[in-house]
């Protein structure tokens, strides 16, 4: 049997990005297919009663600095927070969908996080969907009437019932069949995993 | 001007025992001077509006398998969690200052980790507080009489206090010099930061 990373992450997710920068060449490394699952990170807050760490003022306070030096350590642009932040990502969600379809969820998703989170665009507004479309390698018209398509808002919609259901709380969560990781930190547990399975 | 770590933790916390069985090497590799600095977490928690990851039910079912995994990559005696959880941990972090005192920390701090997530103990118990002291090194019945002295009360508040002052709102929270990093998840970052000193 081949092993899988099924990545569930939120373009909005400043952590789902630092994982997202990392998740190809550990695939690579440990011989894993990596299935890329956008989902909608509010509404796993609200059916896990959840809340986002900038809710609380101590963690706010600390998340751009710790977010800065992620992407240092990682060798990314440094960290810019996009405003507002977070931003409504249900349009952007739903594109990486439609990238999905066309073989193109990879590219999509470097260019959206890149976009927010190394050049602070707000991923909510239009022009800036369209541009990472294209940056992508899609076409940008087609591609935005798409995502209003009911198999789209529904197929969102499922992975993020779905990762609820499987015991999610917050993004980036990773699966290694039901094995559960949360958090760009456990990238490391996600690695012995895949090479102990 | 030498380097140092300032390690804040409390001996209820599990994420501060992993974090606790690497600082010492961490500071060892990097030419760094060791603080280790007990505190109350829950007074952390309250003083921060901040909560146990425990008090939330999704959260919760992830804590036992997360700490499992952790231990195993870490090479530690696998993941217990201790009856009741969280301990009362008033009386073990005045008695890890009692230890400092006579420059035991380190190994008392070992020591009552290992009992109370290797070994499943309640840190709440004096037994269990007599064994622990003993194992580092201790004479129990002085060092649990002086942990009823108001200095030792004191240095207990003064080190939580500051830790809030500074930016903390969680365990475990290091320092280098006044560049906060929370979660034993962040210790490549300190790392990072001390080879850059």
């Amino acid at each position: 049997m081949s092993k899988t990373i099924e990545f569930f992450f939120d373009y909005a997710s400043p952590y789902s990005y630092l994982a997202s920068a990392q998740v190809e060449a550990l695939a690579a490394r440990t011989g894993a297919e990596l299935r890329w699952r956008p989902f909608l990170l509010g509404a796993v807050f609200k059916a896990t009663s959840n809340q986002s760490p900038v809710t609380n003022p101590a963690k706010a306070r600390y998340l751009f600095k710790d977010l800065l030096d992620w992407t240092r350590m990682l060798g990314l642009p440094d960290f810019r927070m996009p405003e507002p932040f977070p931003a409504n990502a249900l349009q952007v969600n739903r594109l990486g969908l439609v990238a999905a379809e066309q073989g193109l969820i990879a590219p999509f998703s470097h260019a959206a996080y890149r976009a927010a989170f190394a050049e602070g665009k707000n991923l909510a507004d239009p022009a800036v969907l369209a541009e990472v479309a294209r940056t992508a390698g899609l076409e940008p018209a087609p591609a935005l009437a798409r995502i209003e398509n009911q198999e789209i808002k529904d197929a969102l919609k499922r992975n993020t019932e779905e990762a609820v259901a499987r015991g999610a709380f917050g993004a980036p969560t990773f699966f290694v069949g039901e094995d559960m990781y949360f958090g760009n930190d456990r990238l490391p547990l996600v690695e012995r995993r895949l090479r102990a399975a």
